[in-house]
């Protein structure tokens, strides 16, 4: 990792415990439960820091023993933490209910008046805090907690722009979340204005810009033509497609249109999924870590091979190596010892 | 739950203690055996408590602190369990090695001396404990435990001919029970003869009346209808038809006869079964359920429903709710996550 | 436990989950954590009904599954569980890390916008959840949460005082509470004037009455003179006395003004601390008990041996029967095994 | 251990699963149970075989995977399993709460209808069995379990008396066993008459005889007398004394009449107690250990260092080696870790 | 087992400690290790012990509580271990990260210095060790591991040849090891020559030969002749095909070529497999039992089952007995729980 | 932590596994093993950390995913990793069982081929590694490992002491290192006449000296001198004494020498030790804190006070933060818990 110079990717974001029963027990049925320090952009940065790419996350914890737990994980992938404030509120967190076949994972949330809730942007210097990156990712999942998030979130957009730098947006659009009142899909459209990636498909953004295009290879160009029009700094459009046989077996694949042409991968099957959590945010690590070394065809299948690989690793972050990523992306995933 | 008039479940049977290795090994590799308190009728007892209906749970169990303990299992349901006994004798139990693919699950059971063996007809006052009580049911364990567990459910039948109520019969017969001196098949038919529902098909019916009907559509109508000729108190016949690929990956559906007319489901496959265990149950259950709330194909499908998604929950007890058996048995599987 | 008429406990409060990593780790250290559902009044309604008294407990938890597992634990106890009503926030909940020795445990909360803090007067309908009730048991936690607690547990009060039943007031004091704008000493002044039996010593008389009355027993008996003459409905006086040599080594003695006496208890010594959460409610719980089947004295010895063993039994609640608090008030602390 | 011609020790008696939830929970309060196999003549064949003597252990278990793992047990040790018997019956097991403190452990027992209460003498072929034994070590729970185990007992008792083998008895008398018709004390008296070396003391003495020497040490001397009056087989008396101050905290000593003299040790402090089970049956073979390498004196010191050394040692098996005893026994009980 | 004339099987290599994340874990997320004693040769003879044959372990362990545990382990099978030496070094270990689908497992070894590698001749006199002994195993790990152990197996194997007993040869080739200065190829050649059963396939035999024959019943015939033209003492060749869909779903069978005829099993397919480790052991095991038991075609028909039943057992030893297994060779694979 | 320019503290040493059984069991016990990673000079390290001074560790550790586990460890307490070489050699590891009361703990280690082992002085650019650096703290477990390990030490710290920066010595010798060819004594003399700080007693002067200064504050004063005469760089001796009244309970104080005054602390009390393994390396920090921020006797205290604190938390590293330490060093040591 290092100091690399001006090189760094910033990720921006809650810090949230996850619970969950072990063996897809229920919560019921337990007296233990197994936790793991995640949260939607703190995956995307473990993700980045264990392929090997400096990384700083900026957030807001709890100042409790908690929180010192989450800087102690965060700091583990080699990720820099320093930029994270301390604040006297509980963290945010989230019980999970694991699901098997035809029975689906539950998730129930404690966020909304956690840590992080409560940053306002006079928490972060964003000046200083950018100084040193090449890169700033977010995900929508930001602005829909609460308005000081947004505005934090937002004069750091700002201020990237500023700087010029890349900046990749994963609008994750979830109905659960703003309740502060403002509207989510003008706030989205808004952020991914300043934003020069989009990570999204044609869910995504019928739900920006209020249409309804099609699924399918046709509609997926065609929205994305849509939206580069409507939030001209993008440049290109990466998706992935998901179809879920049961809980425990899925099959995705990912096309990207650059701007000029569609591209897209093979299927990958999964029959026995481990977990699922996060494996959108392998997804968008591999994006961005293809940004920064492939070709745009090349990106897409590491990054579509980053997240089937997810699904075989347990919590939230994808602890997969360049190396095995590209094994499972050149179509070796018959899962061979490796002595 | 609350003290719904006149509206109550009862089932009656043994209470066990089921003691299992983690994690699919065996008792020699291990030095923890997992453990859940269960047994057929009161799996049936605790799926309904869970789906909402009013249920009360007669029995005996030890009175010790695992005879506590089981109590406070059955408590936790919601279940009313002031009807059941203690005695001075440890409480069945079995052990079980769960098996994985072509790998068979093992069950070694330590029963025919416990505390539920030693009931007799005077320990339960039938009249009282079916207050309020509109269905009974019983399975063809019971009757194989003791002559005096054999006893004890014909007296409760006895009564709950006399006050009308529905009463459910499945009558599963076990070669390793039966050791007192009594035929089983004589026994069973006896029961069944007092009951309105039976839940089983072709081979639960040939053993019964010494016939051998063929496995087909045909076969299992022929069969319910000698059945119902042999017991005319029977009015209907829900059967479910099970493959089983490996230990891990089995395939059902359900097939009724109504009296009028055959019913049968789609088939639901589970590739990856976390727990075998109480899937009949969870089937018997949801026909309970079903006749109580809906008409008989979508009883058929619910109770399906509810035993295909009872493979994918560790323990003898089906915890799912009404709203996730609809929706698998609407055909929903495939396992997208709920937040 | 059956339906005692007119012979209820009834216990209001918050239910809370306990999250504690395993083997005193710290959280930062493990990766699983042990839960248990309490709360200081559910653990005083646990020990009654584990007691054998009939026991009910009103409260607001979350309309989720976590919401689902704490009314199965409350419901294993035999308690009756009606009268808890469920809403769309999150349920209260804590970290524990257990200390040991010189180290002490630590806690840190997450409740001040949980499930019960959002409670308010019309969630209770106090006129029938005090149906067949001859005790209401509170503590000074409650009203600390917010103002709806407050509200909604004066109104039990008031509803308690028209019955004429026994209310025992325990009015710890919190300063991490009381972050709504009340102040606690006036409070809980105005909830102990409802009440008939004071749970506390000097310490909790002198924050009541803004007093300094010093640590003897001549100033227990002065403090709970100058308590009565405040709140005249207050009978009497039942405190414990606590010596922490370290976290895991603890003295315990009791003492009391029963309006005309003062009684005290031999000290019990605990040199390898289980759990010391809950202490203090089991001594609630044996004074609740000892009320309603003891004389003063024997109330107050069985009150602190209930104490003195619930420091040996894991997890929020205690567990121990009357004759194993008794065999600890008769002196016998040996151990010898029971077979 | 190797083939040590006509060096053997043989046990007799039951093989038990032990079931324990884990950290001193209460069974209510787990999901888990920890298992041990022991059962108290395996435990002093276990003790002897980890210091070094060949062994031999008969018995009668289940003919199961029960069974199958508790000869994995057994075997592991190093102990000669081949003359043990397997039979269509359930293994024998109780249930363990470890106390703690004030708060005793509690055993639930499931052995009378086990695989060894069907034992009959026509299932051990004692000549063989004995060949190339020494000694023979047996309990008074054994004749207490079944009429067959006593007579299967008492037909070793009558070949290694005709072999002239030294023959250990520890009378253990158990209320809750002796339920098959025989009186214990006539019982434990005649085959303690077959005895050449008696593990017991006052208390023992008092109930074989129907006598009421008194606890001390004259009182023993006194009983050890009258013993070998009535049982004139009798060489020796072992006893060791045992002070509860909790079930956490304990102190013991070892006394001895050797025939000719009274011997003692020092008191040995255990102030936390790891497992209370199986310390007599360390003692006993640190006994037999010690009259087959010591003097009577350091016999008894190595017992009593045996039997403390076991407080602190999980499992019904005491697994400390000949040094480790020595060292204790010689005063060394500071626990300096050894590198 | 007990003391079989002459019937013995010996198993001569390294014993191994292997150390394993729980629940498919990576090393960084965990902090407990499953651990299980296990190593190739030592798993052929676990095996055979299971399946009740007669078996030797010869090895050499660490002198410390580590080597006392595998000993334990090694014992519990009923393998005899007295001619396992001591020595002053620690085990050897491997650290394994299980994969699933895509993801590869992952090993990591700590040996090159361990106990066994620090084994010469005169550590084992073959004589002795030899004595009952009709078949001795060995596999091309052994000689790969130090100078001393490829020479103290040659001593054995020249012993064996002196017998004239059976001598299967597994001729693993591993590219980890060999560090010491010999070609691996030259002596797993040698060391053929001195055996009369190799359980390998093409892969193997161009590896001996430095040939190319290709992956196909011709290639597989064509090599086998020229194995057995090179190494003449060899009658018979075993193998066993793999296919990895991922980690997770494998489908192997069996050929073999008797010296007269070609032969081949069904495929079996594991769609959900348990663990990898010793699935080519139960194979190599399965091969031994059959040529002591069965014709050529139902050895094959055992070993391709015992092969796949092995992949649903956790650890390295295979655990499944005789019946299990021909029932899986019968083409039962259905899972039906055995009660 | 941040970038205290010029303020950093290094430790250099090897990085080892843990590996021990749970709940003090013994490794033949069990079935899994706890693991931690630590190693003397690294506990230092991560104790500072925690404290919130900058430090750096400089090492070498396996190329492996062990490895990478050991940095993602060290990383999560805030220390500098960027200095860690790796290489392809397993790391060093030991095993550990727990011991109680009066067994002791015993350790097996398996570190003298380890990763560290072949560290050599080209793989440390000290100048590199030492900037930013005012203190050095190693211990006498790293030059007995091996040539290499010494050398490079020594390389340090001559470059320490052209820096002029505080060197703090621990020169723990043990017998069971030194297995290269150069005697301790002499070695040890050599380096910690390079060191300005000594951490050690009579013992470790005596074995440095090969004097025999009686055990007495009086031979400690003396031995000091003599120290210092032979060694003339160091400033002052910073000593602890233990008693052991068994491995459970454990009595400390500390004594230093200033070179000008005696000081000592009161002797504090640990009636149930949770972890002996790293209480010296808490001391070794304390010193070093107390050096850089407070007076000789309040350092004394404070490392006195930490290494106390230190046997009540699991694992090798020291977790207790500066206000807790001091708490316990005022006298506060009863425990209460903090909410």
């Amino acid at each position: 990792m290092g100091n690399s110079a001006n090189n760094t990717v910033l990720s921006f974001g809650e810090v949230m415990l996850r619970l969950s029963p072990s063996d897809k027990r229920q919560l019921r049925q337990d007296n233990t439960l197994e936790y793991y320090f995640g949260g939607t952009e703190l995956n995307v940065a473990a993700s980045l820091a264990v392929l090997g790419e400096p990384t700083r996350y900026v957030s807001q914890v709890s100042d409790d023993f908690v929180g010192e737990a989450a800087l102690a994980s965060i700091r583990s992938y080699g990720i820099d933490a320093q930029y994270i404030n301390k604040t006297k509120h509980p963290l945010g967190l989230y019980f999970l209910e694991v699901g098997s076949g035809m029975r689906p994972s539950r998730i129930s949330y404690n966020r909304l008046h956690g840590a992080f809730s409560h940053i306002a942007p006079k928490a972060v210097n964003w000046k200083e805090a950018l100084r040193g990156c090449s890169h700033l990712h977010w995900t929508g999942i930001t602005p829909g907690i609460s308005e000081g998030a947004y505005e934090t979130l937002k004069a750091g957009l700002e201020q990237a722009k500023k700087q010029g730098i890349t900046v990749s947006a994963d609008p994750a659009y979830r109905s659960n979340l703003w309740k502060y009142g403002k509207e989510g899909d003008k706030i989205l459209k808004e952020l991914t204005g300043l934003s020069t990636i989009f990570i999204g498909g044609v869910n995504e953004i019928n739900e920006l810009l209020k249409t309804d295009f099609e699924f399918s290879k046709e509609g997926f160009i065609a929205a994305s033509k849509a939206l580069i029009k409507a939030c001209p700094r993008i440049e290109k459009v990466f998706d992935k497609v998901r179809t879920g046989l049961s809980a425990s077996w899925q099959k995705i694949y990912a096309q990207a249109w650059t701007g000029k042409a569609y591209l897209r991968t093979q299927e990958l099957e999964i029959s026995d999924v481990v977990d699922r959590i996060g494996t959108g945010d392998a997804y968008a690590a591999g994006v961005i870590y293809g940004l920064r070394h492939f070709d745009d065809q090349k990106t897409l299948e590491f990054a579509n091979a980053a997240c089937g690989i997810k699904h075989t690793i347990l919590g939230d972050a994808n602890l997969a190596s360049v190396a095995e990523i590209e094994e499972v992306a050149s179509g070796n995933t018959g899962g061979r010892i490796k002595r």
